[in-house]
C-alpha cells in the first residue's frame, strides 16, 4: 500500500513527528492534494500546544497549503486533477446552517479549519473538501503563494473591507508576517500608507515595501504623530498585542476605524468616551474565504505584492517552527515540500 | 433696556441662579429665540460641576431647546420671525475646517455647543447661530420636542446609521432617557426589539414601549439569551457603563456591532480575540446635525414616538435638575419657559 | 403505487391538465413536501406560453409553494418531517460555482427556478432541493404566506437593501400584487411612504395599505408631486412599464434611487445627462434567497403586513390563472391544496 | 486703476474677445487669485455656444483654474495670500439650502459654476469665494494640475465611490481627456483595469497608461470579451455616448455597475428586465467638491496619474479651444496664463 510522509502532533507539546500513512482516497466531496508547500503560522502552536477547544491527536498542522489536486472524491465537478490550488485557514463549511444560508461561510456553525479539524499541510499529501479549495494562478511559485493564504488574505481582505478608500491615511502597526504584508497591500490599495513600528532600523525596509511614511513609536508618541498626518481613517494593527493597539486609537482621524487581526486575548484599553465624539470604531476581522484567497493571489500577483520567506524543507519542520516561534524570521516560514 | 430672564451656573458647583439680563440683538448669521421649553439632560451636569474643557462663567446650560425666531441677525434668509425651531448639542459650526468642508459639522474644529459655548436654554431667550437650528413642525408640543433634540436625535440618528436592517434583532440596553426612546424607535424602524434592563418590573414598561421581548439581566446571562434568540445584530448600549456594555458584547450575532453612545470614561472589557472570528464591531455615535434633528422630530411625529416627560417651570431649574439627578424621573425632565 | 394529483402544462399555450402522477421518493438532498397553497404569479405564463429559455414539458408550473415536509432525502440533516416550509422563485443552487462560492446564490450558474426547471406547486406533492426550502412560522396560514415567498421577498428585500434609511421619503408606483405589498413594508420600514398609481379611486386604498401619501398619476405630473414633497429617496417601480418608470425619474430627490422590480422588456426612456448632477441611480432587483424569504415571513408576521388573496381550490387552477391574468384580482391569487 | 486680461464670450456664439478690465477687490468670504493656468474643458462649450440656463454676457469661462492667492475678502481666515489654490467646476455653494444643511454640497440649490455664474479662469484674474477653493501642492505644476481640476477628480472620485474593491475588473471606456485620467486612476486604485475604445491602434497606449487589457470595440463585441474576462464589477463611460454605453450594459457581471459620468442627453437603451437578474446599477456622477479635489491632487501626486496635456498661451485661447473641439488633443488643452 501506498504510502504517504507527514509530520504530526502526537500530543500536546510533543514536537513534530515524521510517520508514514497510507495513502488516502478522497471521500465523497473531497480532493486529495499532493503538497508543494506549507506555510508555518503562529496558530500553529495552538496545534502544536493543545490550546484549541476540541483537538484531537496525533494531528498534522499546516494551514497554508499550496500543491496539486491529485484525486477527486465521488461527487467533485469543478476542480481536476492536476490544477494547482490552495487551502488557508477556512478547510470547509457545511453549506446549510444559518450563516452558510446567509452566504457567510467563514462563519459556518460546522466550520473546518485546516491543519486543526482535520490533518493539514506539514505533509506530502492532504486530503480536503472541495469548498476548501483556492484556484492558485500560474506564474505564482508554491512557496510564494503559500503564506497568502492566510497572512495575505487577511490583511488583503480586511483592507479592502475596512471602509478606507484610495487617498486615505492607511496606517499598518506590526512588520512581522502580517505587517509586511499589509504595508504592500496598503500602498497596492491606492492608500497614504504609514507603517508604525518599534526601532528607528525599521525604516528604510518600511519604506522599501512601499510605506509613505514610517512612525517609530520608541521615538515618540504614534498616536500624535498620526494626528499630525492628518489622523488615520483605519488603523490596521497586526501585532497581538493590545496594549499597543489601544495607545494608537487616538491616533485616528474623525470617523476612524481599528482593525483588529492581531488576536490578543487580553482586553482593549479603550473607553466608550473615546469613541462617541469622533465616532470611531473597532473592527474585528477574521480572514477570507476560498474565493476572497484567490483573489489575494491574483491581486498580489498582478501588483507585485510578495511574502518574503525563509524556506526549509518538510524534514526541518521542527527547525522550521522554531525560527518562526523565535520572532527573527524574516517574515514567514514556509516548508517547501515537493 | 429690555431685559430677559434666564437661570445661570455662576460659578461650577453653584446652584442655578435667575437673573435678569438684557435682550440681545443678534449678530451676523445669527437668531434670537424666544424659548418655549427646554429639555435638562444628564450633561448639562458637566456645566453645572465645570468638568468640561474650556468653560467660562457664569454660563445658561440647556441644548434641548424649543422656542419661535424672534429676531434675525444681519445676513439670515433662510429662517422667518415667528417660525418654531429647535436647538440641540451640536450648537453651531465653522464651515471652513476640514470637517465642515468634508460635510461633517459634527466633528468642526470649531464647533459650539449650545449651552456650553454659549449661554443655553434655561432661560426665557437664546441667541444661536442660524446653522444650529432644527424646524421644528407644527403639531408637536415644545416640551414633547425638546428631549428629541438631543436624546431623542442621539437613539435615532445611531440607530437608522447602525447598519441594521429592517427584521433583524437588536436589542436595546438600559431603559431611561435615552434607552426609553431607543426602544421605540428601534420598533418602529422595524427592528426585531429586545429591551435589555435591571429588574422584572420594567418588563411590562418595555413591552408598553414596543419591545417585542424583554431581558433581565438580573434574572440570567443576557448575552446568553440574546444568543438563543440568534444574536444581535446591533446592541444599543444606552447606559454610561463600561462593564454592563461589555458583558452584552458575547450576545452579538455574527457581524454583530455595539453601538454606544452611553459615554463612560472606564475602559471597555473586550479582547481583540472576542472580535476577531466572529468579525464583531464596537462603534461610536454622538448626536446629530440639526438636519437629523428636523428629521428625527417628523419621524417621532409620524410614527408616534414620544418622550415621556416631567414638566417643570423654569423658575423651579434647580429642583429640576435635582430630579434628573436622581434617576428617578421618568424619564425626561424638561423645563416649560413659556 | 401511490399517486399525486398535479396540474401541468402539457405543451406552450395549452391549459393546465390535471393529472395523477406516482408519489417520488426525495433523492440526495431533496425533499418530498405535502403542499397546502400555491400562489399563482404572472411569472407562470411564462411556463404557460413558453416563453422561457430552456423549459421542458409537460411541466407543473408554481413557486409560491406552502407545505409541510413529508419525506427527506438521502443527506438531509437540517429540515424534519411534518415541518412547514416553502419554496420561492429561487429553486435551488449548486454551491460551487463562482456565485455561489461569493455566497451569491440568487445568481448561481446553475440555478433552478421552482416550477420552471422542475414541477412546482400546482400540485399535492412537490420534490425540491434542501437549499430551496424556506421554514415557515408558526401562526401564518399557508394561504397567507404563499405570495409572500415570491412577492414579498422581492418587495421587502428591495426596500430593506436599497439604502433608503427610515423617515426617508419612498414612492411605490403602483397597487397590484407587488405594489400592494410594497406600500404597506414601505410603511412598516419606517419610510414615509407614497403611494403612486392611476386613478382617484386608489386612493383610499394605498391609505388603507399606510401610504402617508397618495399620486394619482391621472391628475397631473407624478414627479412633479414628489419633488414639492421634497423629492424621493427611492421609487419602487413595480409596475412592468418602463415608460412609467422613466416618467418618474424626475421625482427622485438628490442621490435617489430608482429600484426596478417590474421586469419590463421596453427600453427605459433615461438619459445619463438626466444621472450625472443628482447622482441618480437605477438599481434592479431579483426576488430573494430562501433566507430571505424566511426573514420576510417573520418580518410579516411580526408587523402585519399581508398579501390580500383570492383563493381557488386546486382542480380550478385554470380559472384562478385566467383571474390573475384579468388584472382584477385583489390583489393575489393562490391556490389552497389542503 | 490697474487692469487686468481676460479672454471673454461677449455673446453666445462668438469668438472668446481679449479686454482688459478692472482689477477687483475681492467681496465678503471671496478671494481673488492670480491665474497660472486654465485647462478647457469640453463643458465650455457650454458658455461659448449659450447652451445653458440663466447665462449672462459677456462671460469669462474657465473652471479648471490654478494660481496664486492674491488678495483676501472680509471674513476670509482659512488661506493666506501666496498660497497656490485651484477652482474646480463646483464655484461655491451657499451653506444653508437643504442639501447643504446634508453636507452635500454638491447639490446645492444655489450652486455657482466657475466660468458659468461668475468669471472664470481664461484669464489673469479670477474672484471666486472662497469654499470654492482647493489647495495645490508643492511639487505639482499648476499647467499639470488644472485638468485634475475637473476631468481628475471626476474620474477619481466617481471611482472611489463606486463600490469597486482592490482587485475587482473596472473598465473605462473611452480614451479621452476623461479616459485617459480613468485608466491611469483605476489602476492605481488597485483595480484589474481592462480599456475599451475604437481601434487597434489604441492598445499600446492604453497600456501604456496602466491598463491590463485592452478591448478594440471595433474589432468585436466588446460586451462579450468582459464576460469572457469575468464579467466588470464597474464600467466607467466617459465618452458622452448613450448607445455606446447601453452596448456595454451586457458586460457587466452580477451587481455590476454602469457609472456614467459622460454627460449625453440621449436616452440610454437598457431595459429593466436586463437590470433585474443581474442586480445591475445605472449610476451617474456629477465631479466632486473642492475637498475631493485637494484628495485628486494628492493622491495623482503620490501615484504619479497625470493628465497629458497640450500647452497654449492665454493670448491663443481661441486656437487652443478650437483645438480641444476638434478631439484630435492628446488629451487635454491648457491655457498657461503666467
Amino acid at each position: 500500500m501506498a504510502t504517504t510522509r507527514a509530520f504530526e502532533v502526537p500530543k500536546p507539546g510533543a514536537p513534530f513527528t515524521g510517520v508514514d500513512r497510507p495513502l488516502r482516497a478522497p471521500g465523497p466531496g473531497q480532493v486529495r492534494i499532493a503538497v508543494e508547500a506549507c506555510g508555518i503560522c503562529h496558530s500553529d502552536a495552538f496545534v502544536r500546544e493543545g490550546h484549541w477547544p476540541g483537538l484531537a491527536y496525533p494531528r498534522v498542522p499546516g494551514h497554508e497549503v499550496v500543491g496539486r489536486v491529485e484525486a477527486l472524491g465521488p461527487g467533485v465537478t469543478d476542480w481536476r486533477e492536476g490544477q494547482r490550488v490552495g487551502v488557508g485557514w477556512h478547510g470547509g463549511h457545511c453549506g446549510t446552517c444559518e450563516a452558510c444560508r446567509a452566504g457567510d461561510f467563514l462563519q459556518c456553525a460546522r466550520g473546518l479549519v485546516c491543519g486543526f479539524t482535520y490533518d493539514g499541510g506539514y505533509a506530502e499529501h492532504l486530503v480536503a473538501p472541495q469548498e476548501a479549495l483556492a484556484a492558485v494562478p500560474d506564474g505564482l511559485d508554491p512557496v510564494a503563494a503559500a503564506p497568502l493564504l492566510c497572512a495575505g488574505v487577511t490583511t488583503f481582505n480586511s483592507l479592502r473591507n475596512s471602509g478606507a478608500r484610495a487617498g486615505d491615511l492607511v496606517a499598518v502597526q506590526g512588520i512581522g508576517g502580517l505587517g509586511h504584508l499589509g504595508i504592500q497591500y496598503a500602498r497596492q490599495l491606492g492608500f497614504r500608507t504609514v507603517a508604525v513600528s518599534r526601532g528607528a532600523d525599521k525604516r528604510a525596509l518600511a519604506l522599501e515595501l512601499g510605506a509613505h511614511e514610517y512612525l517609530d513609536q520608541e521615538a515618540g508618541d504614534a498616536a500624535q504623530a498620526l494626528q499630525a498626518l492628518g489622523g488615520a481613517r483605519v488603523i490596521l494593527a497586526t501585532a497581538p498585542n493590545a496594549q499597543l493597539m489601544s495607545a494608537l486609537v487616538p491616533g485616528l482621524g474623525r470617523n476612524g476605524t481599528l482593525l483588529v487581526i492581531g488576536a490578543s486575548a487580553d482586553p482593549l484599553q479603550v473607553a466608550p468616551a473615546q469613541l462617541i465624539g469622533r465616532r470611531l470604531r473597532i473592527q474585528g476581522w477574521p480572514s477570507g474565504t476560498p474565493k476572497d484567497s484567490e483573489e489575494t493571489l491574483a491581486f498580489s500577483l498582478r501588483s507585485g505584492v510578495a511574502s518574503r520567506n525563509e524556506v526549509f524543507p518538510l524534514a526541518q519542520a521542527n527547525e522550521a517552527y522554531a525560527r518562526m516561534l523565535s520572532g527573527a524570521a524574516r517574515f514567514r516560514v514556509v516548508l517547501k515540500v515537493r
